[in-house]
């Protein structure tokens, strides 16, 4: 989704794009996760359970979670085998929140493929996620560090405060830019930002390096999912596409939205009011919110704030020893907002 | 539900039932429960969490589980205060997994009043009891200790697999008491045990006091849900009242219905077959079903074997040091089956 062009400026290349890169020098790492993951969603009694389970994680996500967390591990030293287990949380955390997700927004297709409560049932995607968030406790609890149970509990808060937050905030249009940032912070930095912070943590990382690692998942994790809402409505260029117009059906109030809103005419406010207070939408609306969006400028605007919390992330890392790991880490930041065409 | 009248027995007149001495003993700490209890179910950002969680926190639920934990912990000589925390958060782990039973069963009551997914929505249960399971977690982690946290985080597992496992071996009439019995270990006993076994970690007890601590409650927790599952069926009178044939509706194979068709006519067996495997049900079907397991004893029978679990939990504390909490958790094993009319 817009991966592929935003690789294709001229610095870039000869060069990987910082994502590849880092799964390639992680691939024995990633492999031994992916083994990991593979056998801790077997279960001895249900079947049900590796079915739904390898039906997401096998659709070919981008595992960007876990890479974080090995990345941050290795390029700070670290030589054990706990950031195996500790990536593997990560992942099956991520997708436990995937399978609930996917059940309160009633979601059809996820990775191009249909949704596992659209394939099986409900009861099947809520009964699995719980497993799934089980079975990564079981895994950080094996890692025996407190530390890093500590940081994954909050996290794990964190994530379900955010998801609940947006159930409420949805369909509201006095949702504004501060109670977009909790949700942001739960449905996505707050994995990323634990997922780098217990990749340092177990590394023994000094408290100052810690603490950067954390900067850096959560500035990185807000950008990504203000390019992911950005691009939700077809990316700066406002192109319809398959993908386009979900939030927008489910009356979420993302960025772009929070911004156009914020400068509306009383005309345009009346059919804010219309399609996301009262949900009463017709096929033609989405085209008319591209519009309004395009005519303030709001896509373009959170594209600018995007790019300010990749700066915050790359500038967290600044002080760090440089390494390949540490520049792909870096590169990382930009290249999630160059995602959007 | 049958509590009172089994009750009345000459030798008990004089003597609370076990469980409200339990509760009397422990009022001190499970007061320091309900607080925290009230405390960590607050969210700062999302004020829908307390309102679904006090919904059901509130209505007035045994607390059976924190209790087992307290009493498990002081019968040891704990003087310490972990234990209101692991209280807790057992606590929470059950309100968490009622919470998504609910949405799984598309229940519309809970303890007297409807449910949160039938006052709110299925969304705000399934992500609100993903909230409540992360709190605990977090309570368990403040404990630091390790040990626990694998006893909760394996209990967890177990239960949500239990929940798969229900889910697909409900309308099958090949289910037997062996996979029966991995259900009730997951939807009720793995809490119990876990409960009674984090209390005995915590106090510091032998090896062998912890073990016979798990088995308590796992005896307990499995004669517990037999009767339930007895009980829904109206008790071994047979008797329709208003609580009566949920598990029938939901085509559920419990432990009368398993007995029942082990032994049945061809006739029956079509009948099994239509109203369980196919869900073809009408209104007076019930009635027969409850005709059927008369003729076989079976409520009697699932009673029998309910008993021999009770006697079971009842020999796992016979050879710890007796005391009044000793004496009234041994009481309880047979409390729970004299619920039964």
């Amino acid at each position: 989704m817009g991966r592929a062009a935003g690789m294709d400026t001229a610095s870039e290349t000869q060069k990987k794009a910082p994502q590849d890169r880092l799964a390639d020098w992680l691939a024995a790492d990633m492999a031994a996760v992916n083994h990991l993951i593979r056998e801790r969603m077997a279960s001895r009694h249900a079947p049900r359970i590796p079915e739904v389970t390898a039906h997401l994680v096998e659709a070919g996500g981008k595992r960007l979670r876990p890479l974080l967390t090995l990345a941050t591990a290795r390029m700070l030293g670290y030589e054990g085998q706990d950031h195996i287990k500790l990536a593997a949380t990560v992942e099956f955390i991520h997708t436990a929140t995937l399978l609930h997700d996917d059940v309160v927004d009633e979601s059809q297709r996820r990775r191009g493929r249909p949704t596992a409560n659209l394939l099986w049932d409900n009861k099947s995607s809520v009964l699995v996620g719980d497993y799934l968030f089980s079975r990564s406790f079981q895994l950080m609890v094996e890692t025996g560090n407190l530390r890093v149970l500590d940081i994954l509990a909050n996290a794990s808060a964190t994530i379900a405060e955010g998801e609940v937050l947006q159930l409420t905030a949805a369909q509201d249009l006095a949702t504004d830019e501060g109670i977009y940032l909790q949700v942001v912070r739960g449905k996505t930095a707050a994995l990323f930002s634990a997922a780098t912070e217990v990749g340092a943590v177990i590394a023994g990382a000094p408290e100052p390096v810690v603490r950067a690692l954390y900067d850096y998942g959560d500035a990185l994790g807000i950008a990504f999912q203000i390019v992911d809402d950005i691009l939700d409505y077809g990316g700066t260029a406002a192109v319809i596409g398959k993908n386009t117009g979900d939030d927008f059906r489910e009356r979420k109030l993302t960025l772009p939205v929070i911004h156009a809103v914020a400068s509306a005419s009383s005309d345009e406010r009346a059919f804010w009011v219309r399609v996301i207070e009262k949900g009463q939408q017709e096929p033609e609306d989405l085209e008319q919110a591209l519009a309004i969006l395009s005519r303030h400028g709001s896509l373009a605007a959170a594209r600018d704030v995007a790019l300010r919390w990749a700066d915050q992330a790359r500038r967290a890392l600044r002080n760090l020893k440089a390494n390949d790991l540490q520049e792909a880490l870096s590169e990382l930041a930009d290249f999630v907002v160059e995602r959007i065409s």
